[in-house]
């Protein structure tokens, strides 16, 4: 089997511009590699049954709880566990990468107009 | 449930100064994260069953594979499939996350000098 490639974060950021629309950028044992930019805020929502990271490179994540915030900046993550409601929110642009269930939606239990149901891999 | 709490990198590498003897910081959905310190030449091995990623957050660290070599700097990560043979090594001290399954052990199919059974969590 040939060696593997290596991937390069700031490369695979510089290929896409949309916001809260998540990347896969590899996999391992069903958890996904994701990359994703972000602005503003997104939706209230949880995950019935995946637990997410949030992992920010560059700037800074807010994400909101029902019981107060936490507030991530580069080399900072977090582990939300299923069932917990949270909202993210970036005041300026911010670089995320996302640790989850390959079969994640990003809005979790709720469908709005930032659902995305076929992620793109790049 | 109460919310979860940040995780900061630079905070847990600060807790220790032990080489090749990973730390978990955290898990989902079996896979682990661990931070590690390494320096110097580590063993040839293979994971019979285990896929692994090094994520390099200082320094750079060469993966040695049986065709060739892959070199990580910051901001660049390697997913290596399971039962792919290879050898990191960093000439100067190197920072690095990886996530893995939880069982995953450091040397794989090997015992040796560098064997770690059991991690600490930090």
């Amino acid at each position: 089997m040939a060696k593997p490639n290596k991937i390069n974060l700031k490369d695979k950021f510089s290929k896409f511009t949309n916001l809260w629309s998540p990347k896969v950028i590899g996999e391992l044992h069903g958890v996904s590699l994701k990359v994703v930019k972000v602005k503003g805020e997104f939706n209230w929502h949880h995950h019935d049954n995946e637990d997410e990271l949030f992992w920010v490179i560059k700037g800074q994540l807010t994400i909101h709880f029902r019981d107060g915030d936490e507030i991530l900046n580069p080399g900072e993550l977090l582990i939300i566990p299923h069932k917990i409601e949270h909202k993210p929110e970036a005041k300026e642009e911010a670089e995320i990468v996302l640790i989850e269930p390959k079969e994640t939606l990003n809005t979790g239990n709720v469908k709005t107009d930032k659902t995305i149901e076929k992620l793109e891999e790049i």
